[in-house]
């Protein structure tokens, strides 16, 4: 299992202005779709690996079993890619007869961040096509320094709210550096959440000609929201994930990770890098 | 709104030994309700504050609004808590009458992590009933060093899968310190079910007598998890939330937060530690 858990892929240094290309391992994130009575549960993003502890650990957290004989068996159903390969992405989950069904009804109410797809292919391709901005056509381009030091001024102006250590900030810049919307919450998706949505209603969606820097991790669902709100260029302080890559590369977009200590590196649409 | 966003408790301190209680700050943790045309969209935990924007943002996110004409006004619904004061964890979003209305049946495709309710007590409420074991009655006690040496115990496991930078690690530990399971994963809420779900699956549930260290930061979710899994002790690296620690209160769960570097902050069912 452990290839399914890494992956490797190209990347661009970026330190003090000299750019390397090497290779580097990345975590695997890949949708899991839970099923109960044949019928789709919950899908969650994951790194492949331990997924029938993965859905027993999520039956037991949603209150829907306790004991090991409540959940009669496990097996991945069929669910292939588009070159027909098994994708293992899809598990159904046997309850006993006597385990009272989650209502599924009241799932709506579950901790969301912005929705994926069924696997990791189709829901790319359901991205672009809701998406009504492409960010192709955004040739903006950004300083290598301007991007090494997005890091410093997000936290600069996020220094007043975070007496706490346990928030998350987003930041929008433009191609000056300059500090369109910050924000900070307890979810690292909600901060994004809100600067997109105070510029929707600024009426300035699309984003274009902008950076949006996050002080965690580049998941699919960062990478996501950047697209959808038509931000050309998304970094991060921490590591991307598989997808994210991934999705930076179809859709354009240029996608800055473990950007600290004045070194980055970049993935997707690096020629907005200068 | 400044004061809806942080929120002061009292903390016992430990360090090397010695036990100091002080007041710290926290993180507000609470849950938003999203509803359009006066049905419940989506429940969110969040951080108070800039929450039109983040219903904004999420519905760019979701692809159900790319204009800011389609969203045609926001206001909070009358939400009381239980003493009858407004709660402001309530949003109705008015579309345009030409928005399509997103697919609910399709909502349940949202990446999720364990449930809430729809408010932070009603919640609270809902996993005490749900919750098939209790933790008061679990005394078993663990030494102020063993929990402080748990972060270091964790990572010396996880170094061989950790070349990516990008997971997110939880270990159970018993009260000798020994590692029973420990799972990586891109989601934190993910390490943490594979845990659990490893647990059920081996009769080990409830969990009496263990402890379970995150590498990250100790949610309200988080809290919930171990309490359903019958975990007495969770311990995090970085911050709590104000809901976490309040769940802590109320289930008898022991909550050890910012541990690291031989430090720790304790809350909650405090005595377990010796």
């Amino acid at each position: 299992m452990a290839s399914r858990r890494t992956r490797r892929t190209r990347v661009e240094r970026h330190e003090g202005g000299a750019v390397t290309t090497r290779e580097d391992t990345l975590v695997v994130e890949e949708p899991l779709e839970v099923r109960i009575d044949g019928k789709p549960f919950v899908v969650t993003m994951r790194t492949p690996g331990d997924d029938f502890d993965l859905v027993a650990g999520f039956l037991v957290s949603e209150g829907v079993v306790h004991a090991p004989e409540q959940l009669t068996a496990m097996r991945y159903c069929a669910g292939t890619d588009e070159d027909g390969r098994q994708t293992f992405n899809v598990v159904e989950a046997v309850l006993a007869p006597d385990v009272q069904r989650p209502d599924l009804a009241m799932e709506r109410h579950v901790y969301t961040s912005s929705s994926c797809g069924i696997c990791g292919t189709a829901s790319i391709d359901a991205v672009q096509k809701i998406a009504h901005t492409s960010l192709a056509d955004d040739d903006t381009t950004f300083g290598a320094d301007l991007i090494a030091s997005l890091p410093d001024r997000l936290r600069e102006h996020q220094a007043v709210f975070d007496r706490t250590g346990g928030v998350h900030a987003a930041g929008l810049f433009d191609d000056d550096g300059e500090p369109l919307c910050l924000r900070e919450d307890v979810g690292r998706h909600n901060a994004v959440d809100k600067v997109v949505g105070w510029a929707l209603r600024e009426g300035r969606v699309p984003l274009r000609g902008t950076v949006l820097q996050v002080s965690g991790r580049a998941s699919f669902e960062l990478a996501q929201k950047a697209h959808l709100a038509g931000i050309p260029v998304l970094s991060a302080v921490s590591a991307p994930s598989s997808l994210a890559v991934e999705h930076a590369a179809s859709a354009h977009l240029t996608l800055v990770a473990f950007n600290r200590a004045g070194r980055f590196n970049a993935y997707g649409a690096t020629h907005r890098i200068s």
